[in-house]
């Protein structure tokens, strides 16, 4: 948690949580910024101070989402050293976020496309980060496979970004017991699957 | 493939996939029927045989793509015995849809919240089938873990269904090496993870 936070930020806060509500339960594009004003309590022109348009609000959402995501993530890791440890504090970060953040969490996965220009680069340049993260764990985990790294990193985001599609909180388990399935299944599925060295020197060799 | 096929059948198939693209391209709610017609080259009133909504066309894709699968994956399952075999004929016969229908593929993944009352009713009951079948492999394939099934069996579907995020046929490896990717880890890790019979037992009897 930042410290140096403003009244600025807490509102603007408060509008991105109003306005994810509304994307996700709408969708983005049925959504008017008469709908978010409603929702969040702020008049049009009050709201016309913390973002210029629908696109950016949209941008607005998934930037600080995906920020807060990874702000966390990356302190976290810092206090970790086992590639077992890491994978586990990267699939909870996100399932913990997730959980107490569903709104956000479906605008996030949802609506990715809708976003276009600048807005989007700026967050697939957050989004990139994820992957090179994920991506530099697996290969900790376990240097010696011939998984297909980008397939398996794309599985794993997969796995636990498909969670808004199913996740009711009333009827399933909480975000540790989410993270702890997800991730003893990923674990021992990428760490099982070692070549055998013998074969691997050979297979290297000049034809 | 069923030999029953009439000229009827042949061309409702080619307004799916033309309607598939569009709702892909545009997302269901920008689309209009007018953009399916020239898409499909298909009159307004031509189309208005085969459906009467917008929504009826989308439940159509959707109830059409989710019945191909099914009908592919049970008539592939009675081939095979081992529950290691299963769960690979399962998720390759996802992939090997998904890689070549992509349009097909994002609007049922991501226009699954678009449909309503009776459309989504009946969608929802396929969708139904697919999470029954995968649960009965996953019980196969590992009785003895404490791994929740709910939960495993909609982290096996999200790595599957993540896909049309991401993939790109032009870079990305094909669906044999994508399905052999995510059997591998799948099948290691759901069967990787056993509780040890004696703690079972143990923590089953009445305290």
């Amino acid at each position: 948690m930042r410290l140096d936070r403003t009244p600025y930020d807490e509102k603007l806060d408060a509008i991105l949580a109003a306005s994810a509500r509304v994307f996700a339960e709408k969708g983005y594009h049925n959504a008017s910024i008469r709908d978010i004003a409603r929702a969040s309590g702020v008049s049009l022109s009050g709201l016309y101070y913390y973002f210029q348009s629908k696109e950016e609000l949209l941008y607005l959402i998934q930037d600080h989402g995906l920020g807060t995501l990874l702000d966390r993530l990356e302190e976290r890791l810092q206090r970790v050293v086992r590639p077992e440890d890491k994978l586990r504090v990267l699939i909870r970060n996100h399932l913990t976020y997730f959980v107490s953040n569903m709104a956000q969490m479906k605008v996030m996965s949802h609506e990715a496309d809708s976003l276009t220009g600048e807005f989007k680069a700026q967050v697939n340049r957050k989004k990139r980060r994820f992957v090179d993260i994920a991506g530099e764990i697996l290969n900790e985990l376990n240097p010696n496979t011939d998984l297909d790294l980008r397939v398996s990193t794309f599985a794993l985001y997969g796995m636990i970004n498909w969670l808004y599609t199913w996740y009711r909180a009333e009827r399933d388990p909480d975000a540790d017991v989410l993270a702890d399935t997800m991730t003893r299944i990923f674990i021992e599925g990428y760490r099982g699957n070692k070549v055998d060295p013998a074969m691997m020197s050979e297979a290297m060799l000049p034809s």
